[in-house]
């Protein structure tokens, strides 16, 4: 393993790997780092001093308004081994621009897309050992900015840091998924931060999904704030409902995370002659195509989890279990995604990106 | 200056205080801190290591849910100091409360109340010095909690760190503050964090903010996301209008935070026979108000900025300007809180807390 070359950044490889402590199949999803990080500061209004190093615990003012203020939006991407070695990124340019769109929502300097580029591949390439091959295998890469400034004006911070870890992981074999309509919370307000991967939208989700979970739930199927009446989206997945044959998912708002995965899914179906209609989604109508047998499937997709298959959902107080289908979709596109991830297949919409 | 004795908390002195170095005629708000602050640790399950050393930057892990997921509350009060050298918290037993309030909302372990108070009042005391007497001069407090423990999987911190920072703050004169009815951005959800003090419900008013200055605005008075029809709250105020002689302001809601001062100045309006309307206000009335000429006032109510007369508010690109009252409520409510606040009058409410 070479160190890669970068002219923009100061890199300190570490002396020896912490690779052989790590037992890859009893991997706890994000619990485990590899041995860099990637770490840039803005100051004096400028992003500054980018570096690879060793992970490990920062120094912070105490005042830092992360703390106090939130200000902070992340990214979440993997990367792949496939058989001959080769480590691919899917999509990356989509989490460059996603996290600039996340920043501008919270008043969070633009990061350089080159910049950003040149930090994650220099990294992964770094790290490449840290990317196991055979499915369900990834490195998951976690790019994410915060306020550094020390002092509780609550104004924006002046200076920030952006960091990229590394964390591997397995395929995250969740069960079957049960979830609940959110009919009280609610995860974002029109005018809200909804759209942005913000860190806020996360820790307002926990306290509902905790109450989910103690009635057997494991996620919630979020709706409007104003009448609970819209479909929206999961925690961390987009979500996708199939009628008959025709897949209905909530258009991108102001509310919902423009998710990779449910983009990708919309251009792997309409490739593949499935209907597919972005609109705002009824609960009732799910609700009644669930009694009409007419709903075949729901299923999350989201870069952690892949695509998540929903086996029941919630409703006032009532369960609606959904059959297993032979041709399910949700397996489909599974396959579709994983196999031009994998570079197992073709990839007709340019979406691999290899790093070297 | 005593250390003072605590059976539970770790308590390491300074050697040498810094007050020295502090312009206290030149301070920005939020900027300087006194020379203590108290932390405390949550792991295991429970509360641990109650500290109080000098003020100075953390260690902590960048993998720390904080960063990623946003779990942080915070509280924010001040202690102020009489002619006699005695110094006087308002209301502390509001804030011991409502950061746990927040703190449940975000799925983050409650911190028990009598350490809150014990660590609130020995750090106040062992920098009591950083107290200055005078109108305007106070000490800020702010005690916070946020998620440490290193992952980042969507699920709540099973480690939290509870500190104490204070910071001395002067009148803070925000000249005449003009403001903007929000018509498109949004604060908080119906069901969402509004009524917690959570870090990200801040940043998220960055940005709109931002606009609103450019503007020629200072701040924007948020209104419910759902229609922008009603009257909420200010970024870090509640707010009070004043018709003919009757004060409105929007009820608590789980939108708004139910502020202390806010609910003090409610308390002194109905002692004083000012009658106070706690219910939804609309823009529109608002608006009719300002043009037939029964809009006397519109004042925030916060810990910062106290009371904070607005001289103009502007909706749909239209500004309207409030003429000065003779007989402003605004003032008078701000001479009767400090004036309970620092010892200068009675407190029949029994507001003040005295920190020995
Ligand atoms: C709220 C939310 N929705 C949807 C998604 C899915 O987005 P992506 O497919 O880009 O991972 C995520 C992120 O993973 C998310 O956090
Ligand atoms: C959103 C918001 N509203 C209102 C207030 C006023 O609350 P208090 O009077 O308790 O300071 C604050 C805090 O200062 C706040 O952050």
């Amino acid at each position: 393993m070479n160190t890669p070359i970068s002219k923009k950044i100061n890199i300190q490889k570490v002396d020896k790997s912490r690779i052989d402590q790590v037992d890859f199949d009893k991997l706890v999803f994000g619990n485990v780092f590899s041995d860099h990080m990637f770490e840039c500061d803005f100051k004096d209004g400028v992003w500054q001093n980018p570096t690879i190093k060793a992970y490990g615990p920062l120094t912070i003012s105490p005042a830092a308004k992360v703390f106090h203020y939130g200000q902070a939006v992340f990214e979440g991407m993997k990367a792949f081994k496939d058989e001959e070695d080769k480590v691919w990124l899917f999509r990356p340019d989509q989490n460059a621009k996603r996290i600039n769109k996340s920043a501008a929502r919270l008043a969070i300097p633009e990061f350089p897309e080159d910049l950003f580029f040149e930090a994650l591949t220099t990294l992964v390439s770094m790290d490449r050992e840290w990317v196991r091959k055979g499915p369900g295998n990834s490195l998951y890469i976690r790019p994410f900015v915060f306020a550094t400034q020390a002092g509780v004006g609550a104004s924006p911070s002046t200076e920030y840091k952006f960091m990229i870890l590394m964390s591997p992981a397995q395929a995250y074999y969740t069960g079957d998924i049960q979830v609940e309509i959110a009919e009280h919370y609610s995860r974002s307000a029109n005018g809200g931060v909804g759209a942005a991967k913000a860190a806020g939208n996360y820790a307002a989700q926990f306290f509902p999904t905790n109450l989910a979970r103690e009635r057997g739930f494991q996620q919630i199927i979020w709706t409007d704030a104003s009448t609970h009446e819209y479909l929206e989206e999961a925690g961390t997945m987009n979500v996708f409902f199939r009628v008959n044959d025709t897949l209905l998912t909530a258009p991108i708002s102001d509310r919902i995370l423009d998710g990779v995965t449910r983009k990708s899914v919309i251009d792997l179906a309409k490739r593949d002659n499935i209907a597919v209609e972005e609109r705002r989604v009824l609960v009732s109508e799910i609700v009644e195509a669930a009694k009409n047998g007419s709903l075949k499937e729901i299923f999350g997709a989201g870069t952690a989890a892949v695509i998540s298959p929903i086996s029941a959902f919630s409703f006032q107080n009532k369960t609606y279990e959904i059959e297993k289908q032979e041709d399910s979709f949700a397996a489909k596109f599974k396959k579709e995604l994983t196999d031009i991830q994998r570079n197992l297949s073709e990839d007709p919409f340019g979406w691999r990106f290899e790093v070297v």
